[in-house]
């Protein structure tokens, strides 16, 4: 046993381990302890929560993710007990000493792609390597040619070459036969691109090509191009002079990523550069031969919306996860209705935290068949255009990736907050585990497209929908105009759907709103003329209308008959499923009533009703939802959460990581005003000043 | 000039200060710059922005912070410039070190404690001393009798005592004249208690007074009682053995604050600890004496939820002072109905960006005006008690303050985060100065009572004031029992209100819905019998359309002539104020539809006209928004924000903050994935390991 300093406390070394000695030791939970109690909650339900896991994860991902799961628990770089204590250059550099330390495992491993990126996803840091195994990896693989592949490909794959992503203007100069990129001004500056702060030595540059006319020496501009250029040297990791590049500085997340400011001074990359799979530029014509179809940007930019939304999915799977355990075990309160009970009422029988909490539940089954759905739409459209060149539905799919980004994204971010919220004081500590997901995940809202910016896009796909029927010149031939042409036969009367009753109501109901409000628009511009700025808000309530119609319908479909089987649930789940997808639509339904009144899709009868109904479908999942969470099958080495672990052990977590690994409790402080000391006996005064 | 190690950054030292040369230096950003586009918009409105900042300041407080800011703005110690960067130990340091600089400066210059709070406001840390200057500091002014005023006070205001606050069990030991405090299980530590994870050397600690009954020796409870003991040593500022106490470790916010764990081994304190001005016990005879009356615990309880309303409403003037700012300047996307126009769009002529950012704009007024009333109501109710023992207004101040403190944190909590994503990408950079903000104020909606859990308490109030009603048994005195009479003897109607028309009809509106609500829950509940537990949410939607209601009632009496002249807003300023009055009102209007169809508050046909009128008042207000928000008055020292600054130069300050003070530049890393330096040259291999 042996006296730390200055820290009044004993600590016992054994073996590996420290052990503190004091009279917390022998101290337990009060009675019955989380552990205990959400033993309880596992008994009341008989979901089997194993079939339910390999229906929404499959089998093959569960046994992957245990197996790198046993190679990240061994290795203490992985270790999260701390590193929120850590100033932001260490998050930098945490982040890259564990990408560094996966990839030697993938080296000796043999690790796939997948692998290197479920370790990645389990690693829950956002990686500085992120845009080199992602964006740019991608974006050569995709737009080289096969000459540039054979030289760049080997060097990315090795990380000798590590790249990011960027956009910026471009000149070429004709006579040289080289591309100059020039910033003109500070706000030419390219921002916020990842792996380039810090971190890489090149880049993939997105430029607008720009050719002099042969005839008067004026520049063209021919599109956005992607270029490759080297951006910091392979021995020093300096820039070149003409090239000013550093990380942007501290951000609401992303503490481990290096986002990066850069500016060119007339820098000259070579001709080689332009990556030339689809067009490129004759070196001695100056001839530009054009790409054969827009697919070829669209079609990365939409597989990342769909991943996105599967993310959004497993983010608020894991914020729910976190929020039903502890809601759980967390007891407030005794009932004032019968006084004479003396446990208190676990907090998930309140329905304020019920309504809080378990439509969010519902939402993550929504989120997950509908990203499902169009993961299987995006692999079909792309077989169809590699195999047949058909492009029919790539419009459908752009717009509908589009919608379901903005609605699925806004769903994650708020539904994070309203778990955190729910969870009462607790939800502030970081050992909530979703401190960091909050202000990570918070990027997504604004990135890789405005959630509130691109959904004039669907809007206006809708409206040209709306507009080919109305002028009679089209067929319906997708579902969208099937549904359209449904409304318009039948738009003067105000249908009332029984939604309490029957859930092809429910799915009529959402078409009908979101078609009532496709009308609407339709008026409003094309018939009348409004401007299209003075619409944009219209339009926003439009396309979350159209995605939550698609949610609903992606989520009912595996009730039905033409369901394959892979994607029916497990038999003893389906009941709860339906009730967690009625508890969806018809929770929405309340939450956006304007709307549905205001169609005639919902009448006020039946609004006044919905609250008893919702209470009732809340009630029934109650008894469930510890293991509907299990069954997201998600690792407590990701929830990095006391009060959402797996076994319960929510306050013996707590003090441990108070007690036994908080850093700042190492230090005894000065707290007297008149000496500037700040650690007690240290001498250390303006020591902090430094700092600044 | 000099080459300092490893930048590839020339740096020119110059008497105190060091400039990069590089490029970038001469560069500016394009044309028209944030300064010239910022100063455009001022010339767009006459608001008399100085006259509209003392109405909503009063010119003492406006020169009061001016001349504090003279004093923070000259010593480094307050620079925020690269707090963001820092671990949190450090930010501890930095917090304590600071407190430790303003009272040397309170002290040398003789200022008062509300001189000093206006410091602690400008330096906008939240101050590890924060719990000793209010709670501790308020609890001995209020609760300590003379004898222990005499004793403690001296000690407590030159910081030589420096306090918390807590809750525990107590018991007492009836025949040693102290009393023993004790935490037998984990779940029994004391939590989050700030100030004294490290730096109080006291605390009072608020705990059940038990005593053991004469007649059989039974521990007999009397409630809740105020104590002071000493947790630290004065020299080593160590606990004793019997208590363990420390920091609980990192959160969403308050990084500099030390919120602690705290547990007792048969702690004993004298029996002098017991603060006694209204109640004591008898040291010879036990005998418990009863304080006079409750009022002595929520006093202040609801002083201190008057002045998170006032809070609420500068926060969420900070907020949208930064959007307000920021979106006029950035400019994205030109017209497409007038896509020959050169210049793109200032974000804010976006509907979809006015909607966010307007309507809050409003909100932060309407906040204001009912922060006022309430602290005037505080006022008045507590002179009624001290000069005649009138404690007829006590209840209902308790009840809206309640109601009012759930509604408006959440209004400026929602409101930060939806000014951030307003703002776009460079919303996420801790340049927004809404990051911070963020993080600290999110802690609002669940401390000091939960925003969901306290509003039952406001309904319980609203059900027993129409009980009175309806039995017939009381005089309707209070505001409240007027409107619900008035509800009562016309409820059978659907009274359609014309809230475009008439701003008695909005304020009918608010109060009909409300009271609509209020005789919804006393139905199931009183009538129907239904449990307290099931009617939970409808009470929370109780309180808010109650809240609500008050809300625009305050903001509306200024424009009536029974206002006081010095509530009456400025000439200049009256008719924008009255559309924000009116954007507040039909945007709630709009958003709570639901509720206000459903009462017959509202009609269909109105709804419609809705979008319109709320459009045309944000078109009205618009050219005014720069100059609103600069009436608020709050410094660039404090807002911290390169987006919000008062002069418009946003792109400089980023590229300022990223290229010359950001830290993680000051770094060259090495990204080879087979070597585990990290610091290129440094050979750091497992160096941060050794911090996890």
């Amino acid at each position: 046993m042996v006296l730390l300093k200055g820290l009044g406390r004993k600590y016992c070394h054994s073996a590996d381990t420290v052990t503190v000695i004091d009279f917390t030791d022998g101290l337990k939970p009060a009675s019955p302890d989380g552990a205990t109690t959400i033993g309880t909650e596992r008994t009341r339900s008989d979901i089997p929560v194993n079939a339910l896991s390999e229906h929404l994860l499959t089998r093959e991902y569960i046994e992957r993710q245990k197996r790198i799961l046993s190679f990240l628990e061994k290795d203490d770089l992985f270790n999260k007990k701390t590193q929120y204590s850590l100033s932001r250059p260490d998050r930098y550099r945490l982040g890259l000493a564990r990408a560094k330390r996966a990839k030697q495992f993938a080296v000796k491993h043999g690790w796939d792609e997948d692998v290197y990126k479920m370790a990645e996803y389990l690693i829950d840091d956002v990686s500085p390597l992120h845009l080199h195994l992602h964006m740019f990896m991608n974006t050569i693989r995709e737009q080289a040619s096969d000459e540039q592949r054979a030289y760049w490909l080997p060097k990315i794959e090795s990380w000798e070459v590590i790249g990011a992503y960027a956009q910026t203007e471009l000149g070429h100069g004709s006579n040289t036969k080289e591309f100059i990129m020039h910033s003109p001004t500070l706000t030419a500056s390219k921002w916020w691109n990842g792996t380039l702060g810090r971190t890489a030595n090149h880049a993939v540059v997105m430029a607008q090509l720009k050719i002099p006319d042969r005839s008067n020496g004026k520049l063209r501009s021919f599109g956005l191009h992607p270029f490759i250029m080297q951006v910091r040297d392979f021995v020093t990791h300096q820039p070149p002079k003409t090239i000013i590049v550093g990380d942007i500085g501290p951000k609401m997340g992303y503490a481990s990523m290096d986002n990066a400011y850069m500016l060119f001074d007339n820098h000259r990359i070579p001709h080689s550069a332009m990556l030339s799979r689809f067009s490129r530029l004759d070196l001695e014509t100056n001839e530009y031969v054009k790409p054969p179809h827009q697919y070829v940007v669209y079609g990365s930019l939409t597989a990342g919306r769909v991943n996105i939304i599967l993310q959004a999915r497993i983010v608020l799977a894991r914020a729910v996860t976190v929020a039903v355990r502890y809601v759980s075990i967390r007891r407030q309160f005794v009932n004032r209705d019968t006084p004479e009970a003396k446990l208190e009422t676990a907090v998930l029988d309140y329905p304020t935290v019920q309504i809080r909490v378990l439509p969010l539940l519902a939402t993550s089954f929504a989120l997950h068949y509908t990203g499902k759905a169009m993961k299987q739409l995006f692999d079909r459209v792309r077989s169809s255009i590699e195999q047949s060149g058909d492009f029919a539905e790539l419009a459908d799919l752009h717009s509908t990736s589009l919608g379901l980004k903005s609605l699925c994204t806004t769903y994650a971010t708020d539904g994070i907050e309203t778990c955190r919220r729910a969870m009462g004081g607790h939800g502030f500590s970081a050992a909530s585990g979703l401190v960091r997901l909050r202000n990570d995940y918070g990027s997504r809202p604004t990135v890789e497209g405005d959630n509130w910016m691109i959904t004039q896009q669907v809007a206006q796909y809708l409206l040209k929908k709306m507009k080919t029927l109305e002028v009679g010149s089209g067929t319906a031939s997708t579902t969208i105009d099937i549904t359209l042409q449904r409304f318009l036969q039948a738009s003067n009367k105000t249908p009332h759907f029984p939604v309490l009753d029957y859930d092809e109501a429910i799915l009529a109901a959402f078409e009908w709103r979101s078609s009532y409000l496709v009308s609407k628009a339709y008026q409003a511009r094309e018939v009348r003329g409004e401007a299209h700025t003075s619409l944009l808000v219209q339009f926003y309530r439009l396309s979350n209308a159209y995605s939550q119609s698609i949610l609903v319908n992606n989520f009912h479909a595996i009730f039905t008959n033409t369901a394959g089987v892979s994607d029916k649930p497990p038999q003893g789940a389906t009941e709860v499923l339906h009730d967690l997808f009625r508890l969806y639509a018809l929770y929405t339904i309340e939450a956006e009533a304007k709307e549905f009144l205001q169609s005639g899709a919902l009448s006020m009868d039946v609004l006044e009703l919905l609250p008893g109904a919702i209470q009732s479908l809340m009630d029934r999942i109650r008894p469930h939802a510890v293991r509907l969470v299990d069954s997201w099958g998600i690792p407590d080495f990701l929830l990095d959460s006391a009060l959402g672990r797996y076994d319960g052990k929510v306050y013996e977590d707590l003090f441990d990581r108070a007690h036994r690994q908080n850093p700042l409790n190492d230090h005894t402080f000065n707290n007297k005003w008149w000496s500037d000391e700040i650690e007690l006996g240290s001498g250390d005064a303006g020591k902090i000043l430094a700092k600044l």
